[in-house]
């Protein structure tokens, strides 16, 4: 699977399949997974804790960290894709939408290097 | 846009060239797009705050509530996205490699109703 | 040491102490304590992840997991009375002040049982 | 009030009345209580968001900002203090254990300006 060729559909139905092969929708009530994916963030940010901005940039090269960053951004979606599976959310469509909505927030000429 | 037609990189393309319209990247370094994420689930996570699981999960039938939902979910996504892009992390692979991991855990048999 | 003894400055001179015999003033910026505190709020909403309100109750008379469960609260009261010393707060102000301002806005009439 | 002359257990009264004079202990589970300190510490750490390290140093002679985030402090401590309370945890006890446990960890000579 790659970024490419798989859609979000696809990631949700991976992470839906997940849950039901466990019978875990029980415990994932949206409050419960709301949790979660604020521990997972929490524990994303925890990688980058000590860095410097500039060291954090850095982290691109270090294939080790990247694999373990990877790992927790993962968590995070799972958990994000789980709640929308959970709230019938389409994704693509409130990303776009709410995309949409910040570039009339910030437009782009009144916004370009500042915010 | 739905997520049966979108795939992840052309999330990812949206989120990027918004940021690029404004020059943000220099304001979106990993260390900082890690705190964003944490702060907008939080955001997410206050919806919940004070209801019962049953309440939350009742938010299904809600349209009002589930349009303030879908916003808060798409900040925490459009920023795990523009983290995936700043660090070059392919989501498909990561989702996909941690939930064979996950299942190696938690097997189907020992894990049906319990965790 | 104990509660009914101890006052707030007591504890922030601990937790400076601690700071400055290690010399980490360097790396506790305000910025780096709030993700701390953030990520330690985390860490302690774990511990009641996946309980139902009311076995989030009974804790109170578990006492292997209330040890668990003081640990993690005090990792967040350290990072926040060290936030304080670093910015020169005076928490009995700031906390007294909130509550002044909190109470008027709840009035205990018209919240009384509900919010 | 001041740091100099209010105990622990005196804050932790002020909350508790606070709580009490409104009926809101019901609302106030353990659970909901650990959502909240997280929440209220990424509205704190949001104060801090796209600041340099070098930025966040300077709040402190910022009077208008430091009183905005006096009161975030404040929220993540209302909080903090309240789940004590509710879990009859002594604060002055958690904290000194915990610091003296760290301090085990973290030897002063070996950890002299560096983690």
């Amino acid at each position: 699977m790659n970024d490419a060729d798989t859609t979000l559909a696809d990631l949700k139905d991976l992470v839906r399949d997940f849950r039901d092969r466990r019978d875990w929708e029980q415990f994932h009530t949206p409050k419960n997974l709301s949790m979660s994916i604020a521990i997972e963030a929490a524990e994303l940010m925890e990688e980058f804790q000590w860095l410097t901005p500039e060291e954090s940039q850095r982290l691109r090269e270090d294939e080790e960290k990247l694999a373990g960053l990877g790992e927790e951004l993962a968590d995070v979606l799972i958990y994000a894709l789980s709640l929308a599976n959970s709230l019938d959310i389409d994704i693509a469509t409130v990303v776009s939408d709410k995309l949409a909505k910040n570039a009339e927030k910030y437009k782009e000429d009144e916004y370009r290097g500042r915010f």
